[in-house]
């Protein structure tokens, strides 16, 4: 048993700094497996997910995501993947421009709460050169990089997490 | 406690037959807690959720998408609106086309799973005419409407999941 989906969703916060121990391949697998559940428009499953234990290349990822550090000393690095012509085909721009970027999000959304049911810290990247993201990873023209998360075991106990809007300020009902 | 988050995870689907028993608000308060839990670029928290229970009103959200008449039919809907200029003021065109989609994705990927983690079905509505629902909303220019996630408890104890492309297809590892 994982942890309850309340207690994931509340405990997941960004880690940035991990113990040095690699994660089992066999929980990495169940985090892609969790990745893979996320709903997508159509059931397309606009994606693909690369796993980097590499450490060459995840120097290289890190360098493409303005030099974050911690990147490269995440045990694990998941790159993300879009397809956005498997949602044009169907959908046309609003597929390749909203439903395919909906979709891998929630899927990492799946990794990052699988991954904290585990026990493991991860941190969603966004700010990267998709270009050198692509390039380092030589991936096919069809792939567009959109998030890099980074998994490993959390090196501290003591986690802070960041503050949130009231829900007053972001909920409206109309009854 | 709710479900453990593998659990959530794997057993949420699309729902679109629900009992007419309607959801008490203090689960819908929890979920869009979860929502709010979400990660967002540079915590930004660029959304805002519109909790429908009005008749009229989901009759005509239901209208704005395509007319799938479940929409209307479910005890709540929760329309997820976007704030993109909260993401471009910080991050520029990344942050409002990308970034604020991933982030509104991640907060509706927690809706689904905390719903399901209470017993509740959801179905993630992406077709709908922007426009409409702006309008049927009276949603201030700020607000973009991403997903409508429709909330109810399912009609059906038997349950039909959506295949799924396999891990080998989607998963490239780099060692």
């Amino acid at each position: 048993m994982t942890k309850d989906v309340i207690t994931a969703i509340e405990e997941r916060t960004s880690i940035r700094k991990y113990k040095k121990d690699s994660v089992p391949e066999t929980i990495i697998t169940k985090i892609l497996d969790a990745a893979r559940k996320a709903p997508s428009a159509g059931n397309r499953q606009p994606w693909k997910f690369i796993v980097v234990y590499n450490e060459d290349v995840k120097s290289k990822l890190s360098d493409a995501a303005l030099k974050q550090k911690f990147v490269s000393s995440a045990p694990v690095v998941i790159v993300v993947c879009a397809e956005p012509e498997t949602s044009r085909k169907r959908f046309g721009e609003r597929g390749e421009n909203l439903y395919c970027i909906q979709d891998t999000a929630a899927a990492t959304q799946n990794i990052l709460l699988a991954a904290t049911g585990y026990g493991l810290g991860t941190c969603w990247v966004g700010a990267f050169s998709e270009s050198k993201v692509k390039e380092c990873l030589e991936l096919p023209v069809s792939l567009r990089p959109v998030a890099m998360v980074t998994v490993g075991y959390p090196e501290s106990e003591e986690i802070k997490r960041s503050g949130r809007r009231s829900l007053a300020d972001i909920v409206h009902i109309i009854k």
